[in-house]
């Protein structure tokens, strides 16, 4: 394949395929086939849920960071318990989906001791979405919090320079087996911005303006200019409220787990040659354990019912729970292949067969 | 004292007083000096912190309650340990003060012995403000994240029915003795919808307009009219994210605890003589068992600092970090007094001099 495809053209893969090629193209970056295999399946299943902006995109940022020793090839990943129920990962600068999972992994052991489970991660890089961790967690009939921090995009609320990241927040509850196959898991994955800065990013490469109340300029003026907006910084959704659950996830993610945060975060975006210090934290709680496994299956999915049999304002649109869009999405990736820009493909495709971009 | 004061009139009470005040009202009312003690202390907080709507304005709704039998007077309310890290609080439908207290009370004892715990707290009714508890927590120097459903006022994202409580979620983090006394712990508490139902009740009453986006009226449409934002539905804050939160804190206080939730939770305004069933959750972790107590008070000194001297949009008003303000008017109201609406002051006189309004 050629990168000479108009940038609209589209490319289907099979889940399968494209985890080859990205593990192929983070092990030819120099990451060890573990590291590989891990980033690549957290990945990929970002692509697999829709969520395009976390899936293998980020391949071609990991390898350039891996290549310019930004991200540690060669990274030892460490877990320290702390109690029965706290544990502490250390990452070495590694790839972050694969110092995420170690933790997440760490968190699946802990909760089955004692049925919940803090698991706080450092010295740790972007890790994809969280959405991906949280189906993991979800399909081993887990209840997850999850988080990470990232570097500064976003002003602290009555504060006109950037000190907080876009940090995402991730809630999940299992749907229990008994609801039959396909019944949709809790999943509610959200940053804290009105908008995504990538929205910014495709509004200035078409030209067009971009709404009010998604960002402000370098002054800290309201602004529908998106070359303005990205010179300056994004707005959180519900002012205040956004804001403060900004700070909260990087309390969480990164004060208590050692790890850089705030404007401590090097930005991979200016140095990518540099460690980033992000921090994640996964807490997890065994619904059987507290509850009981019956009592939890009926009442979520009798909460189930009552919010999708909620009246819908738009009849053609059914109400959904959070992340029901993305499974169905998954759903049918699976079966009909990952539909990918053309011209993304066949740079995982380059790096894939060893040629650097 | 006299209820014939105009309604804007103030009086000044100290907090010993409105303690005593409080007790006494709830005590007349029928409920035991224990669980009575326990409310008054968490609502003379609300009132300490600047958050009217849930400070003793509370002890004229309980009061009634009581007497009509919605509230259990008698309430036995029992604690079940599952793990070491895990239990559930039945609070037998009392006053809902006294069942958060005996959550955060079995939360403190388990995380004291784990460093993480969460409890779950059904059979329960209204709590008051959620910093309260979070404010014990910090000075207990653990993490708290808590949270509460509530009776419905919010329609699911692309709904046109309500289906959500304006559930309210509070994070929490304790600032170390070291940063010296009156430094402010990291409090964010916030509910769910883009304004409070008290100040759509506030804008009826004075027959002014209320901004669109607030609520919608019965039929989902948009509107400006406080009566008909009051005949329909309140909106989430950051539309699907709003709505997606509510939902993440109603599983956790209200499916994962064996409590009622969304259309389920008996509302008190229309069925004050009924068990509303509501839940709540209570999760502590403790920062000195996971990070050490120096490192973690560095980090969380350095966050603090980071956040307040961003450099304010408004230089009259500085950067705060959530639940500064509501600490710096606790400190005020305990050295100057709490003012009160000098006729809900009156009100409370009267029920605890033992007349029923």
């Amino acid at each position: 394949m050629t990168d000479e495809r108009d940038k609209h053209d589209t490319a289907t893969v099979a889940r399968e395929e494209l985890l080859r090629l990205a593990e192929a193209a983070l092990t030819a970056a120099g990451a060890s086939p573990r590291h590989a295999a891990l980033s690549a399946d957290i990945l990929v299943e970002g692509d697999l849920m829709g969520l395009g902006t976390h899936g293998v995109l980020r391949v071609l940022l990991y390898s350039e960071r891996l290549r310019l020793g930004g991200i540690a090839a060669d990274a030892e990943i460490t877990v320290e318990r702390k109690t029965p129920s706290l544990a502490l990962v250390d990452g070495g600068n590694g790839l972050g989906p694969a110092v995420a999972m170690a933790g997440l992994d760490a968190g699946f052991e802990m909760a089955a001791e004692s049925g919940l489970a803090y698991v706080g991660c450092r010295n740790s890089n972007h890790l994809g979405a969280l959405a991906p961790y949280a189906l993991k967690a979800c399909e081993k009939g887990l209840v997850l919090l999850c988080g990470t921090n990232a570097s500064t995009t976003i002003a602290p609320w009555g504060g006109r320079e950037a000190r907080l990241g876009n940090n995402p927040l991730c809630i999940a509850a299992p749907c229990p087996p008994s609801a039959g196959d396909g019944a949709p898991h809790f999943i509610l994955d959200m940053a804290m911005s009105v908008a995504a800065r990538g929205k910014i990013r495709k509004a200035r490469d078409e030209g067009t303006a971009i709404p009010e109340g998604w960002a402000v300029d370098a002054a800290g003026r309201p602004t529908s200019d998106p070359v303005a907006a990205l010179e300056g910084f994004l707005l959180p959704f519900g002012g205040h409220k956004g804001s403060g659950l900004s700070q909260a996830v990087d309390l969480l993610s990164g004060v208590l787990t050692g790890a850089r945060f705030l404007t401590d975060i090097s930005p991979w975006t200016d140095y990518p040659e540099r460690a980033c210090g992000t921090g994640h934290f996964f807490l997890l709680l065994d619904p059987a354990r507290l509850l009981g496994a019956e009592q939890y299956a009926a009442a979520v999915e009798r909460f189930r019912r009552l919010i999708r049999e909620t009246p819908p304002a738009d009849p053609a649109q059914p109400v959904q729970i959070p992340g029901e869009r993305e499974q169905l999405r998954r759903a049918e990736a699976l079966e009909k292949g990952i539909v990918l820009p053309a011209g993304l493909l066949a740079k995982i495709e380059a790096l894939a067969s060893g040629n650097p971009l």
